[in-house]
């Protein structure tokens, strides 16, 4: 029987994401969305300017957006994936997850709080149990879990698949896709023959998300990684797919080859959108690409190839796709784990 | 009076940027271009595709072009401008050098040989002098001085501003523009909506030519720069402009402010075709940017900025035009150099 | 049972596509593989530079690729699909047909003959006849059936279903996708941040393909419609998907109404790759667009929208992949035909 | 000595493309800027994001930024150059000319008025003489002269060289660049791999606007050309200039030589803004082009090419740079004729 959920923010870039992959989704029946004041009463079709590259459902089109309040969410709703901007799910989260909701969040606030936890299910399923904590320290019969940066998912599962070389330092330069920034946040003029070697706090996310996702829980607290991690984060003309070089240096021995292996065998999950493999590696020196690669695995797997011996340690480059492995998706498989788990 | 010049490979890309840079240029007057067999005896109007962005200099277009021989360029010509294939250039360089003629080359082939000057006149014109033992080991009458690869160019002068740091180890990842491979290198399927991690033996050559831009030479050989240098390289969909992103790791303290205020008072020289500044630095944390900032100084000033403090030592961004400072105004100025320490 | 099939000129763009389609179709077994003579010999994988954006089918990938002969190919493979330039395919595709293989081509050489087929099959499927007359005359065994040039195909269902209006002038601008001029066919620096307002011959095509397939066929010829068509056509930045803006004087009054309702009526065919509808017909202003749109109906649908009445007559745009329902696909759709009506 | 000039709206896009072409014109300087309320009392450099290609001028940079009131501007400000949004420029535009100032405005509103003078002055510089009636009517001491749309001005000089062939029929398709929506008006998720068949209200402009300036004005009034005009509009990638296919049916017959030879010959005038010649005329058959051509004549010139002679008439292309020659210069270049014509 599928759980029933809903969006919040539904009308934003991420949240029609959402919407294309819950609604073919066996597991789950969206029965609410919700949205700014100005859409509350609209049908999410007059609500929605719509944009994802597949037609709008037509059983969700016709849903009555509510405001994003957990007074106007019907209470057999268990699970709320929510992709609002940072500064509203800090406002809105708590109420919700107070009420009883379970909230799978890609916001970006709460990421590095103690409490909350951090999760990329194949790397991390464990810091689940964080929110045992969590419970107990906020008196929630809800919780609320979150997802990572877009560019912060796309290289820690390649590093998850080198820990076993014990990770020192790691130097990651991002290039990234304009959807990214949102349906408006990249204007034309901006971008056409051009490049911006900045995205606000971009860096501190990929920096410091990853140590915490890499982080080994106790069953009171995440450790946070020790490595050390620098990241320059650039935007580019690109659509979709956000590529990364990396550099690790390690403190034993990591060979391009070994490397390349440890990605390959990489475990998947057992989770509806958990691709396999997770990590496809390639052993063309040109891969990964984004317009080529990002929907390998549905727009869930990660890609690398490039794999040499750099100057210092090992170089590669990896790739995924932003709104969906790196956002929507995320949120999602979350939220399958949040239900293996019995968290509902 | 004007020196009169020659082309080597007067319809390539690179030629024809070269032309345009020549052609008004008060100390150099063209006197001679050459070509594949194919194209000589041709009119230089009807042997180049002229893409260039202003039109086909009137005067150079009824040029007829020769094979690249020097049987075939007249002898009142004394400096010649070399920007061929790297396989023909090691082919067809040292010929003309033996006959005398000096040749200030943009191909790639002999940069790293020892008794061959590598030179930015900004940065290491002192390095010139190594024609004096090249003309003694090789025995020419002629003389054969290189610019560096066009990426390498791009970071290398902020890197000569931060010296006096004590500079050890440099991460640089690049952001590089269609025009760097040629008019024809790069395919419109192959970079809309794309972005491809791998130029062929371009990290080597930021790798190894940096260190000999930046080494000490001694009026006998260039002892290479300690420094580490580890690059990764990436094509993007911009025309002209190689943006980069830098780490630097030095010896001494070297904070953000410190690393600006070294780049805005590097000198700039007193030759026709540097600019003043040499390097632009911006306070906007989002610049440089390629369409932007390419042409500052004519093209051939380098720009930087996005200085901040690192998990690692400092990082930063710098930009440079690619077929400008990085190709033909690179062997335009190093023809100034000639001239001016009396090579001619 | 599934027909055994060959690719002539496998190796190509257009051939890719034609794999791709080809190796799931339930109708069709891919059995012989055909390219130039270097190739001959080379498995598919190597001979091949796979671009498509789904993964080389694996057992595609062994066969053995031979020389494009008719000797070549087994004589137990009745239907050849070819996508070879046009001055091969004048040369190469008579012999076959002599041979007894039943061609489906998308090479243009041919399409204007008198006596070969040029058909979309949900627009004029009963000219496929014209091969009695064909084989009559040539004393072949097998059959030369082609497909018109990308962009005629992409008006030609619109106005075909208006030729009930009584159809006399068109004027038609195109916006095409690079992808239409092969792989290589476009360099970066010709397109980015730019348009090309030439395509060589291509208005010839729209012109002429379009009077021959609204032409009516008695049994014995084809009579080309007698309206009259003038074309302008645009290369842009686009990788698939070819927009066109059209202008249509009509004997009958045409109103933007009318014409979307007799596009959606327009009636699809019982053939596996005709989609359902033919024509996608859009009421916001601003559609269709070539990213949003060109993969309705798996790409092999058209779609139309901006209807509305112009100073002269009815103005409205059109649009279709240009890969799929423009070349690899409408020589698919035309080998279904063929097979349907017996001509195997 | 110089007039005295202020810019309305001077922070938008073609606020600073104006302020860019003023700051170094020797018969204009630059006393006062206006802009919204929120941006009063701020100096200019605050109030812009400076976007143009070149840095913005120091001495322009330090002026106070007024609010755009008649109050707000010295009295011994002569001219005014207004690119507002049209309601506002609805709005304010009348006062200003009450109170004496005269407005070379490219804003929207007003262009079809009887009694406001639309003028591209190498084309009908006479209207020029309508403002008497104007003034006689309003009873403005100032006056108000309008230029055209930026895809009228690229098509109308190339009409005006071919009035003497008797214009009765045109179709005209345009590619238009991102820039004439504004810095903002196209976001890159819209552009990139896509075209956009829909500019609002555009085709009327061009159809209506071209009549107006092709009018025959016999000192009362502008008797409109009586040839019918049809445009469709269309986005694409490219950052400036707007290329047009143009379809030309005359009474006369009307050659491609004709036609070539008419625009070559078509006059400039003898104003500083006002290109020599007027229309660069190609013989390739592939331009113009966006990105090789629009900054012929500083910007200011109009080009044409791949004259044939299609299946109805003419078919030829032509294109401007339409932030150019299409908006602040059109401006700028009225200026210079209602200073050449004694109305300040």
């Amino acid at each position: 029987m599928a759980v029933r959920v809903g969006v919040l923010g539904a009308t934003g870039a991420v949240g029609q994401r959402l919407i294309q992959l819950l609604d073919p989704h066996p597991d789950f029946e969206i029965a609410a969305l919700t949205a700014s004041e100005s859409s509350a009463g609209k049908s999410y079709r007059e609500a929605a300017k719509w944009r994802v590259d597949s037609p709008i459902p037509e059983d969700v089109a016709d849903i009555t957006v509510t405001a994003t309040d957990p007074d106007e969410v019907p209470n057999d709703v268990d699970l709320l994936f929510s992709s609002l901007p940072s500064s509203v799910g800090a406002r809105v989260e708590p109420p919700f997850c107070e009420e009883g909701y379970v909230v799978s969040s890609n916001s970006s606030n709460s990421r590095m709080a103690d409490d909350v936890p951090l999760v990329i299910p194949e790397v991390n399923a464990d810091h689940l149990d964080l929110l045992e904590v969590q419970r107990d320290e906020r008196g929630w019969d809800g919780a609320l879990v979150k997802n990572p940066n877009c560019s912060t998912i796309t290289f820690v599962p390649t590093l998850a698949a080198l820990t076993q070389f014990g990770l020192e330092k790691v130097h990651v330069a991002t290039l990234q896709a304009v959807s990214g920034a949102g349906y408006d946040g990249v204007t034309s003029m901006e971008i056409i023959d051009n490049a911006i070697p900045h995205i606000g706090s971009e860096e501190d996310k990929l920096e410091t998300e990853s140590r915490k996702l890499l982080g080994a829980f106790d069953g009171a607290e995440v450790d946070h990684h020790e490595m050390a991690v620098a990241a320059s984060c650039n935007r580019i003309a690109t659509l979709d797919g956000h590529l990364e070089n990396v550099w690790v240096e390690a403190e034993e021995e990591l060979t391009p080859d070994a490397a390349a292996e440890a990605m390959r065998e990489y475990p998947s999950l057992d989770l509806r959108s958990s691709p396999d493999p997770l990590i496809h590696v390639f052993d063309e020196p040109d891969r990964p690409q984004p317009r080529l690669d990002r929907t390998l695995g549905d727009g869930m797997a990660v890609s690398a190839g490039g794999f040499r011996e750099s100057t210092f340690g090992l170089q590669y480059n990896c790739l995924s796709h932003n709104t969906i492995r790196g956002a929507a998706g995320a949120s999602v498989l979350n939220g399958e784990l949040l239900v293996e788990n019995g968290y509902l």
